[in-house]
């Protein structure tokens, strides 16, 4: 099975200016395809430490991916240094110049003569095009002599080389739209099917045991991954076909999501906001949404979804007792005897703001988000969500904890808040876990 | 002048389940004490490869700092790994040990027999304290005669290997209270002072034209980095002594602020959010924001700042033109001329959430973030921002084009609105840039 390196070339990087996310992109795109990768390296624009580092990444690994380094600068080497370590002469690639040119006329600008750098690549090598950017990379099954000249150890495996631009955007669709497929053809026998569920109100450690007899299977394989208190099972198998291989899967995902139940909230790019307006879509169904300790980061979250005006119409951040007495109605006498961090302020919240809006359900989150505001019966991470709807309230405790901070305690108290309304929104009851 | 290497161990990271933020956190930390850093590896937990990347890494560099692999599974193999490079027996810390039994102790548990691996350390190794985990890691000046025996290449110079543990948190409080101490104590002869002064309402390239001429100075060194709408110039210096470093830094930097006018917005930990919150309180004055198509955005920025309870009372998302019209005073003749996405709705929902929230200062946006709702007149990216304070309004139109994506329209124009806000308070004025 071949193995794949990821190497990262730029100053940038190892001054610390810029988080790689390409390199975690590409293993991740590896991981999909079923190709390991054993090692990630990170240079900065110095010829001598990217041939030493190429030199290396192609001994012992089958394919290297590169990123950075494509651009006409002179720090930019990326490509000449590919040229230097296999003994090849740079060649000017007519058809790409006249791309590089027809992009800046579109634009009304001359080409700088420096761009022109970017039309050259090593003799023979293949065109990895970039269709949202003027710097194509390489995309090439080095010849077994170009290795051999090049003093690669056994020189008779089959190596590819991949160049990418630095700029995440460029380089996720030059792999969509031929990197991943030229690996395909030329490394993989068969096709890999993977289906990642998304969990929530489930720790990772019970979603292992409630499933340990699938994790470990081996076709498909099971696997819990956590994060931002949410926890994601990937199913994937490998096969012939991609057929074959999604006939693998489908079974365990679907006897998954059948076990999970409402734990499982979706699949893949589903998160909890937009799976909350899938539900409002299909119900035909508003929310608002009153926020004090969040700020309007449910609000947030909820509008980061494209199309969101159908079921979002008017929230408020009440972050001022004054502000939830005018606006939510919550009455002063409540206010005095529970605070406004309690069961009691949240339900009036809740009800507030859903008769404000004249929203079919209405949201409520108070809570004490930190770093002070805390008291013995309500230490920081105390939040309280309210939920009104046809009429009736329930509200939900959250105890987060002293370890979390400021910004942790928000996203999980806009997790559980969004997600009391899914499973509100799938019982069309108030059952909440 | 010493170099050093990162060494990243975990196969979650070439897995792509984990976005590696320790090697950037290293990188900057490192640029900071002026220590070049020529290499980032990452490998998995496998013995021979980590094996042979300590190898490389003590060959080709001064320092090596590691993290990862210093829990207690059975794939933790950090530390074992690093005694077998160096030919040295692991030996059980009676100290360490007696630690981490404190903290199971703390805790009422009883310390599983596994964890006592977290309290080997190879024979002679220095310990890195660990004060929020049980992993403490290694910290040491490698002897000569060691090295030797290990056959790093050119074993006279002085080598250091600190290990962390992945978690985050836990290694940069290891880094600040011991691990960067240490570093400058064996490795830096002088102190290294900088400040990063922030900017907004300039270009990278702008910027950069503007100092070209302090670009090319040396004591201090200043170098532009661009990110997210804003710029920030790092102004740095090396000297003997860290008042000597600083006597370099700060007229360089105070000439810049003041060069730089109202362009700069602060330094180093400021954020926009940050200082508009302290020049309200400053000015002892009160804001609310009303926002359709950041959808809570700014109000969540403006709360993320602990504290903002003092200035921020009650905020307003009108996504729909409904809920223009009720909460905020917003005509319907207004709607029906103009259109939400106007200039004049946006003056009219500024002063609307003033009045309903009681505050000296109302803020409004209303825009088109996309993907759909552009019309040749007010393409997507056309956002309208509205400002009153002491009865007069001021508006600004952004146009933000057709390349950025609905996350990055709704960031930006919550920086353009927060900007907006932060210049009237300077100003106490309606000068907008």
């Amino acid at each position: 099975m071949a193995n794949a390196e990821i190497l990262s070339i730029g100053t940038e990087l190892l001054l610390g200016e810029v988080l790689d996310t390409n390199s975690k992109f590409f293993a991740t795109e590896l991981a999909k395809l079923g190709i390991d990768c054993y090692y990630r390296v990170t240079v900065g624009d110095n010829k001598d430490r990217i041939k030493a580092s190429l030199k290396q990444a192609f001994d012992r690994s089958d394919i290297i991916l590169t990123s950075g380094g494509l651009g006409p600068t002179a720090d930019d080497l990326t490509t000449e240094c590919v040229a230097e370590f296999l003994n090849l002469p740079m060649v000017m690639d007519a058809e790409v110049l006249k791309e590089i040119e027809k992009l800046f006329a579109e634009r009304n600008l001359s080409m700088p003569e420096t761009n022109k750098k970017q039309a050259m690549r090593p003799r023979g090598a293949g065109v990895l095009p970039n269709p949202s950017g003027t710097a194509p990379g390489i995309l090439w099954i080095v010849p077994t002599e170009v290795l051999a000249s090049a003093g690669v150890v056994d020189p008779q495996r089959k190596r590819a080389i991949l160049t990418f631009p630095g700029v995440p955007s460029e380089l996720v669709n030059m792999w969509n739209q031929s990197g991943a497929a030229f690996i395909a053809d030329n490394f993989l026998t068969g096709a890999i099917f993977s289906i990642e569920l998304k969990h929530y109100g489930i720790g990772e450690s019970a979603l292992a045991e409630k499933y340990s007899a699938l994790l470990d299977g081996n076709s498909p394989t099971v696997a819990p991954y956590a994060g931002q208190g949410e926890c994601r099972l990937r199913v994937a198998a490998k096969a012939a076909t991609m057929e074959e291989a999604r006939a693998l899967v489908m079974p365990v995902a679907q006897e998954i999501r059948r076990e999970s139940g409402w734990l499982c909230y979706g699949q893949d790019d589903d998160t909890l906001e937009s799976v909350v307006g899938q539900l409002l879509i299909q119900h035909n169904l508003t929310l608002s949404v009153a926020e004090s300790c969040t700020g309007g980061l449910v609000s947030k979250r909820l509008t980061d979804i494209g199309g969101s005006s159908a079921y979002i119409k008017l929230n408020a951040v009440t972050y001022a007792n004054e502000a939830k007495l005018k606006l939510l109605g919550v009455s002063e006498g409540l206010l005095d005897k529970h605070g406004a961090v309690s069961d009691e302020c949240a339900r009036a919240m809740a009800e507030g703001i859903a008769r404000l809006s004249g929203t079919e359900i209405g949201l409520s989150i108070t809570g004490i988000a930190g770093p002070t505001g805390g008291t013995p019966d309500k230490p920081v991470g105390t939040v309280y969500l309210g939920l009104f709807s046809n009429g009736q309230l329930a509200t939900k405790r959250l105890n987060l904890g002293t370890k979390l901070n400021r910004q942790e305690i928000r996203f999980r108290t806009s997790s559980a808040a969004l997600n009391m309304v899914r499973l509100h929104l799938l019982s069309r009851n108030f059952v909440v876990q």
